[in-house]
């Protein structure tokens, strides 16, 4: 996939009576490379080389394109500068590693999840490097601080304490996805929300990380699962990710409908925000029962009214989050014990010289009716 | 099926030549009585009446047999004393309220379970009702410090703080079983275990308690499930209530075969006791891993030795309890929306007065490939 | 303190030649009584008795006013209705008790605690009867659904899920305040803040329940109390009561000044609101650090602006809450051992007929230095 | 404190009429070796170096004696072979780093703790590096599986995932026991044990360990610690360290003392094993109550009895566990601000050089009245 670019022909004298012709190519890789607000090219990109003793190379072999990438694309992420290679989530094998690394290999098939973690400071030791103090408290460093994934190869700093040896007989498809939107799901939404086995929970919005909420929900032994979604397309999807009800704010007020599903219309024992506007995150601090969690997973990016005069006396704890990736390694588990269907969530394939149609689909997710696209060396 | 005797008939004059005619029969309530180590019959008993104005009476619809209960009947609790009616388990039609009930009336169908709650000492307040202080430390009274439940009618104190009403819709059979081997495998096993999404879970002994751990754990996301148990009938139900792999003690060393299953061969995160005997906890202890979780659930009745020269460095958690029944009410939402097939547990069907030969069946439950008996009105 | 009323006297003649004269008073029990918007009176009342078999009466022997029943006196709480007697918090004697009740004794000394527990509904089992179920989801009723405790003689239901017996050796003052603010700093600050050995903890407010907040989580093993607090005398009073250090906000941004009593300036790990303003709850999300607990104390009348844009990402939990007073027994313990001076907060003593001047007192607490005031038989 | 030996002079000619003197000496370091059973030495030992990327080497500035030192003097420990330098604590100053270390350099002071954390293992990731699968399943390394710090230098290696930088205005002394004594008592016993405000805490055994599981459990916030010891002088060292009782084992039997002196006689919340006897452990699991937890710290050398057929019943909890040090960081958090007095354990000072005079006194503790050596530099 990379360019081979024919630079010549050399000869070379090698013993009496007998020389070498060696033939010269220059190898171009490529890479998604934004340029400020609204721009983006499948660019030539220099070859990537261990920088610190801890780093690795890896050859991505597959990628995908997260939400978050659009909006860097608006210009909504300003650290995001012009000449970045976006990208966060890989499958990749590994090409190089850093004079440090001892437990990683050439050849090792790994996971390089969205979150980079130092293993050393204090937010990376209480198993939150999403907060990692090495890259000035952001753990989120790929296609952000530093050149990321959607390229033909990328360096990975701190790679022992962050990557993850993909088991044999898991496909790149089953892992990819443990990136980031499945342990968003499971770790911003789920376990923020403290779902437990029984109980109600009501998810808002049914785009990918939504469905990863209600598929890992679902494992978490939810009793009913109840999808809030404009969308039919999405309601769809939501059943069949593990939702018991998907309804639609068209069809009423949303207070009132899950008062509707759940016992004397209490209420939600947890509501995930997966949407990310103030009119989603209202909805979810209406729907949740007294002592219930309201857990968000949303981006957002303005603030929202929060009606503490009726909240302060209803013992319900708010949460939010960037994704850890800490559960990363049990949801590997699941996989292979084939408790969760991950590949489910990759439902357009592209190669990876075709990353700008890649994202033309995924731009356009709800015409194309796509979740995330799976994008292949 | 109470017997009704005859007793005559009185003839009442009325008005100017009307008379009626009252005829009278005795009504003799039924019930299984314990008469001392090896003995119980199916007598005659009085008719219960609310004693205090928190009880409440109920009629018996659908009651059960416990394993405790053999064990009553073998002398091993000595508390049970002769010509005490047996039985901790019972769905019934409340026919009586004492002065101070409010929220249950006559006609109520209701789950009486195995452990009683005064609601108002330090132990029911902190919701661990197993050791209610109410009846001197223990909340299990039912057919042990008061007549139990294998009876026509039972007198149930605290009835506002220890019974469930029963939702429509929900029949006996699924509900039977949430009086106590359903919570107890779940609170004693999967909860005091801290079974969580991902974890491998072993579970020693499949009767119907280690199988109420198995499916409840299967339910709570655990990847992986390994029943170990001898009776290849109880493995092959093991794998039916959702264990992944069932494994016979009789194939190898508990130990290696465990670790042969797992990860680097580390062994389980979770090991559940689900037998009783000293051989089995020191398996449990043997096959979980650092950092792990030993959740007993056996009835023990005799002490095991502890290799704390192993363990004290191992991080392990050892759990220990009586099942206090606070997850009921989530139980049941399980049961109502389908994801617990909580009837599966009743294999075999007796009516009420066919009581002694229900016992027959549950006391040789192997031979009959029994769970458990299902002894309706 | 009553007022008795001769009403006459009363000859009867008993035997030959003597004669009995009885002399008649009438019993005047008083209560302050709530008549609208900024109106109350020590008013004659009824004389209570148990109205349900789980009811107790008691007699108040020392009660105190709650900045509640302030902002009942604004109007702010509608369901107070004119006649309402005002007051949740007592400590009393029982002097009758319904029929239903068997571990309380007339003559039993109680405190009697802001939040009424039924003991029965799904809240109250889960320890959490701030939404008991029993009075339409709210568990605080004195003083707001039904009569309250400042008066001579107070009802009491569902007395034995919710009073407690005062152990002998503690004093009146010693327990009041377990009614209310001990609680609800503990419970809702320090708890719900998770406040654990090492943390650094900022109080937002120093009134009487920011005080409880500081006591119990310096109690709770807090590394650095920070209050901030813009009165003086207040400032001096946090000292008092185990902060670390008090901030005055006029003396700059409260975030630049808590960053720069932390490491890094990484700010508090936990924030504690009580003051219920929505720029004091404001700079609680500003000074917490990633991964830190905002929980909220404090009773607030108007909606907030939360700005998710920013903590979206934070990995932040915000909490509120009303008090349950399911730590009331440990904070006993912890008075009775020594470890918590609960008397502290009680500056100014009136007797119960000088029910007026104590609310004259309270309502300008901060003319006369004044915490709490307790009211005496 | 190194010895010097002088090894000649070398003349150098220099230019036209000029030589150096070269004096020569060749520096001989110092420590603490192991030969087998009963046998140690104050030998010259290599200059270490940094043998991996992640390594530092430590000037050893001030270091101790642990417990477990004379345990493998014993012979207890078979893994520790002739040979080995023992220690597994210290504070010293960085001397040399590895070429992976960024975030430490030389003169740095450092604490270098009992356990070492690669980082990158699964169960350093879950915060429990006693596990550290790094040396095969053990984080404890140091005078164990590679050369201690009973030593003039040491190579520490995973250092910048390992050790603590020592903040200004800390001294050695307010330090060196959070490597492994304090830690140990707060993690092993108070969290473990699940302390929490207003419990009733019996810790058994008032050695250096026992009485750090009392001092943090004060600091958490117990309302009554109750330290059971043989030891009159340490029973005197327990209330000076926080508890509130200090009872013999001589007057009379534990559970009946411990009873006596809680509400109830129920026992104690939480019972913490200190001494790693058979004897000792059965005293805790009869002075907890019901629903309680049985931390155990104690190195234990046999098996015990367990009696299950009591504890089944009793919902207790036992842990074991090996320190993680994962609270280093918030214990000296605590010793910053005044909250513990850390240097209280170091009763009796030495010179690195008197290391022999340093063990003959700790082997004898009882009768130095010592409770930990401080051996400086």
């Amino acid at each position: 996939m990379s360019q081979w670019a024919f630079r010549g022909r050399i000869r070379v004298g090698f013993q009496a009576g007998i020389a070498l012709i060696v033939r010269v190519w220059e190898v171009r890789l490529k890479a998604l490379v934004y340029h400020g607000p609204g721009q983006k090219s499948w660019d030539t990109v220099a070859d990537p080389a261990p920088a610190e003793p801890t780093d690795i190379v890896v050859q991505v072999d597959t990628t995908t394109i997260c939400g978050t990438d659009l909006h860097i694309l608006k210009g909504d992420v300003p650290a995001v500068t012009d000449g970045r290679i976006l990208g966060h989530e890989a499958v990749g094998t590994v090409t190089a590693v850093g004079s440090a690394v001892t437990s990683l290999a050439e050849g090792d098939r790994v996971l390089v999840p969205a979150i980079t973690s130092c293993g050393r400071c204090a937010y990376c030791k209480r198993a939150m490097p999403s907060h990692c103090q090495a890259a000035g408290g952001i753990g989120w460093i790929f296609g952000h601080l530093i050149d990321g994934t959607q390229a033909e190869y990328a360096r990975v700093p701190f790679a022992e304490t962050s990557v993850h040896k993909v088991p044999e007989g898991v496909t790149d498809e089953q892992v990819l996805f443990l990136a980031d939107i499945l342990p968003t799901g499971y770790e911003v939404g789920v376990k923020n929300g403290r779902v437990k086995p029984g109980d109600v929970v009501v998810v808002v919005g049914a785009g990918p990380v939504g469905l990863a909420a209600i598929q890992t929900g679902a494992l978490a032994g939810a009793a009913s699962i109840i999808a809030l979604e404009p969308a039919q397309s999405r309601r769809e999807h939501a059943l069949r990710f593990g939702a018991d009800v998907a309804i639609d704010p068209a069809d009423g007020d949303a207070e009132e409908q899950v008062a509707a599903l759940t016992d004397a219309g209490l209420g939600a024992d947890v509501a995930i925000e997966a949407v990310g506007t103030p009119g989603t995150f209202d909805i979810c601090t209406r729907v949740v029962r007294p002592g219930g969690v309201i857990a968000n997973i949303g981006v957002h990016g303005a603030p929202t009214t929060l009606h503490l005069e009726d909240l302060w006396i209803k013992n319900v704890t708010i949460t939010t989050g960037l994704v850890d990736g800490t559960t990363v390694p049990l949801l590997l588990q699941l996989v292979r014990s084939g408790k969760i269907a991950a590949e489910l969530y990759g439902t357009h394939d592209f190669a990876l010289n075709e990353m700008m149609a890649a994202y033309d689909t995924f731009a356009e997710a709800g015409r194309h009716n796509a979740l995330k696209v799976v994008i292949k060396r």
